[in-house]
């Protein structure tokens, strides 16, 4: 099944939702206007629609395997990932200093949506080296930085974030990885960590491993820990490779999907003779990440940046998956059409529930972009704007929507790749038609990088109870003058999407009084309402990027540009409110009206 | 992971909410009190807990394998099934006068839940000898009867359902198996049938096809089909086995989940000359059921059945993801509890979105059981009642319940199953774990036997327009009286219940007028309401049920009977009513006004 990027509907998108002309305007990213974005996009679509797409498939029926701690991913992976790193690819968004091309997140979140789309499983790898690269911009020294930046930067090298253990899933209080202070001050590594992605493979001559460790004499829990880079094979100075180090992959996972991106178990300092042999000795080597006992901020920014990402893979399986079941209900003939008009059995995208689920499908996977869009957006001015207050209101903003992005995006996607499977009717069912595939592989996505629940803690706690609801409401005020706009429009679709949107803001209002209010009385509550608050502020947020969508095509459709499109947009937008936004009050229902019910099973009675 | 059948909350929805009681004074049914259910069910408990289902793993690992047309099922089924069939268990519900145990369905519903969790591949077996049994009780001749009943009701032989063709799935005009008359009365059949659940396998000596075909010069499109007996093995006249019959086994399906379970193409009249050696000659021997061009209304005999027990199986596979997530729960060490309850980690069971998840799989599933429990007692009166009035009504109110029982019961294991994952966090996507298999299997339920949107239709059509919604108000009308009984209770649950029901059912009658009215004038914005109107009235007939659950829970409690179930019944009927009906109403406000919005979008912007 082949993919093609809507490079459109992303350009869309970045011009007039995320508004890249103001974007443009920061200093150090004057470059990148639309005609960089658009030439950058068409570059991406051509390489993910060319080189990636076609092996997603075979990444799912061959998939890495390993031996004798060695990894051989899917045939075909080696060379398109050397392809992927020639291109430029991996530095699209990192610093010229160090080989790359300084785009911003706006440009950027296309392209990894691209990426994820063509190949959810080769993109991981990419993935994970943004993370390793980002932690050591903010937080490596030079030394580091000289070592590993240029090589990572260039794809030369890929990246890992270690944090999990067999005894400590989401729960970094219980890391028990050890790291040995040595004369040099380097560390020696000794723990176990599993769920580590790429964490063996063989497309790259070396792979930084991010490590969270415990010095000895570190104090318990999260403030004990610190990060490290140890790499598979020691760099010496003239930036050759030396001794291969003693982290080693003992296993990987056999999984519900992403098959072909190797989940594995990774041995710090296990101390075989054989890994001695041609080993610095027992012990992983380590170099300290800033500070010690600062490991966990310092792993927050890779996360921040994998969960974002992850929620980009959910909009990006979502997006294959339509294509996908539109290809099929175009093809698929099936029953008369209910209203009559044909007197023989018709294309099944032309009975209503077939279209029901593809505009879902459409309308879910649209409006996660926009809002992922506009989140890059105000990303970029976070970093990038001369005015430290707007720098800190974006930042407010972006790190509000980091949880909507990750968890809403993912969670819609598990719907929309489970209609997919749905349009397809029996034939979704058999593997070889490959609508199953994307149901598997997004399996994952609520859960790694901090499950649904983990990104509703983050939202509940510090994202809105921190700050009074004052981020939370100042959205809702933009959102009501949105609002305006669309009274102010005399069409029925401008106001069928006003009456909802008003309903969703009115009902995040309130949750968002309820959880500031109650969670130091009754924290149970609140938590308990936690995923549904996540879940109406996801929907509240990405409708009223449709709701603008809508505004805009309304003007651009009446100045006589791409009418189509933009009628297209219009009618996406309107599904959207008139079937999605709907059901954002019962959220508000269940959340303020249900708190006690959730824990009030006996523990026994399960 | 083990299995524990549910017993004492099947017995209470029926002894309680199917009323067992009257359902034993039904002539024909006098011994089917209590006493019965409750040694039958504990009877069923002990088999498929002990025998079936710790195959359902072995299952999923060594599926069944076909080669040179033979199939091979996963080690140890062909044993359990001969234990199966010696149990009697197939012949539970069938008449004695063919060996059956003619139990109602209220008690046997249980047992076909029990089977199904316990192991959801191996249960299609017998689920589909079912469907055969219908149909030749219903239509066959004497001689067909005579031939094939016992072997099927003692299990001794199973049977299969023939409908899809690789040109016509759900769409039956399309059928082109032909059947040619012979002289003697019998037919020979050829044509390819798909998708067909157990077509082949090495359980049984012989293997009875029902299977639609067209006889030369039949009517076009379903008036035109017929149906037919195809045995594997022709029988001879003193019911030993005869020649190979030219059916056979071409291949099996490479599946996302249920993978025991051989789906086959079968060939019929392949003419191949190994075939014709040990066969009846070219073409498949095939004994018409009824009358020619009939099959369709046969077929439906079949599928009514069938359509009943695949909503069990979405209520079965429910449950038993329910108890591995629970298990799973306990065990799980995570994190500090957000009340502050305790300093240290404590099992995940203890966090509140985790109890959110649980309670959610929990209420659903019990409140679908409770809803299949009360249709089965009105099957069961609405074929041994003395009065026919009361029969006809009974009769009415079972048709509309199964679709709600098929498409809203696999619906909602659809989301069950995928939150047993999220509640195991990383290990639900490793397949070792054993909860992926349950969101794999699963994935079929909303598609065979009718998708859910082919149920919805037929709610849509023949359930409510054709009467005008009296059915449907019927239903209301009950339902109102259960929320007055709800009002006089004095109880935070009781009324909190009453609300939500009453909010519900309301906007249940505003989409049932919605239905009614506007079939005729807009058909495509009623079908594009379709699924919704399913999942809306599913919602509130479980709902119904959990507040009568609520209501007899909360008398038994005063009584002193069994009050840790009792006050467990009532919360989990809480939640439901906060948690799940209150999800209704925008249901509501989809259907009513998104209609027009589901067809918007031009067909080449897709």
């Amino acid at each position: 099944m082949s993919y093609t990027a809507p490079v459109k509907d992303m350009l869309f998108a970045i011009e007039h939702l995320a508004n890249l002309e103001q974007v443009a305007q920061l200093p150090g990213l004057e470059d990148a206007g639309l005609d960089t974005a658009t030439a950058v996009l068409e570059e991406s679509a051509r390489f993910n629609e060319g080189v990636l797409a076609p092996l997603n498939v075979e990444g799912d029926r061959n998939p890495s395997s390993w031996k004798d701690g060695q990894v051989a991913t899917t045939p075909g992976f080696k060379q398109a990932y050397a392809q992927f790193a020639e291109g430029g690819w991996q530095g699209l968004q990192h610093p010229a200093d160090f080989g790359g091309q300084g785009l911003p997140k706006t440009i950027g979140a296309a392209c990894v949506e691209m990426l994820n789309s063509a190949n959810l499983s080769f993109a991981l790898c990419p993935l994970l080296t943004d993370g390793a690269i980002e932690a050591l911009l903010t937080a490596g020294s030079d030394e580091l930085k000289r070592t590993y930046l240029e090589k990572l930067v260039s794809g030369e090298w890929t990246g890992t974030m270690n944090l999990t253990e067999p005894q400590a899933g989401s729960d970094l209080a219980l890391v028990r990885t050890r790291a040995d202070r040595q004369g040099d001050g380097t560390y020696k590594i000794f723990g176990t960590k599993i769920f580590i992605t790429y964490g063996e493979h063989d497309m790259a001559d070396n792979i930084v491993h991010l490590v969270l460790a415990r010095v000895a004499g570190a104090p318990e829990g999260v403030k004990g820990i610190s990060l490290f880079v140890v790499p598979k094979f020691l760099v010496n100075a003239d930036g050759s490779l030396g001794a291969r180090n003693d982290a080693h992959c003992v296993s990987i996972e056999h999984k519900l999907g992403i098959k072909a991106s190797p989940t594995a178990v990774l041995q710090f300092g296990d101390g075989t003779p054989a890994s001695i042999a041609d080993s610095a000795g027992p012990g992983a080597v380590g170099y300290l990440v800033g500070e010690e006992n600062r490991g966990l901020e310092y792993m927050f920014i890779m996360m921040n940046a994998a969960r974002y990402a992850v929620g980009m893979q959910g909009i990006a399986v979502a997006e294959r998956a339509y294509q996908h079941a539109v290809q099929y209900a175009r093809e698929r003939v099936q029953s008369r059409p209910v209203d009559g008009s044909a007197k023989a059995s018709v294309t099944i995208i032309h009975h209503p529930d077939v279209r029901r689920m593809l505009m879902t499908m459409r309308a879910l996977t649209e409006a996660c972009r926009a809002m992922a869009s506009v989140a890059a957006a105000a990303y970029d001015a976070s970093h990038h704007h001369a005015d430290a207050d707007v720098r800190r209101d974006n930042a407010a903003f972006y790190e509000f929507m980091v949880p909507l992005v990750k968890g809403f995006s993912t969670e819609m996607s598990l719907e929309v790749t489970s209609l997919g499977v749905q349009v397809h009717g029996g034939m979704g069912f058999i593997e070889e038609t490959g609508a199953a595939q994307y149901y598997r592989d997004a399996r994952i996505l609520t859960i790694y990088e901090g499950t649904t629940a983990i990104q509703a803690n983050d939202l509940v706690g510090r994202k809105t109870a921190r700050d009074g609801g004052a981020v939370a409401r100042a959205i809702a005020a933009q959102i009501e003058q949105t609002e305006g706009e669309l009274a102010a429009s005399a069409s029925d679709a401008a106001r069928s999407m006003a009456t909802r949107l008003a309903a969703a803001r009115q009902a995040f209002l309130e949750v968002v009084d309820f959880v500031v209010s109650q969670l130091k009385a009754d924290p149970n509550a609140v938590f308990a309402g936690s995923v549904p608050y996540l879940m109406l502020a996801g929907n509240l947020v990405a409708g009223w990027q449709m709701a603008r969508a809508l505004l805009v095509a309304e003007k651009l459709s009446a100045q006589g540009q791409d009418a189509a499109f933009m009628q297209a947009k219009i009618a996406t937008a309107r599904f959207y409110a008139e079937h999605i936004l709907v059901k954002a009050p019962a959220l508000r229902d269940e959340i303020v009206g249900g708190g006690a019910s959730v824990m009030a099973l006996a523990l026994d009675a399960f």
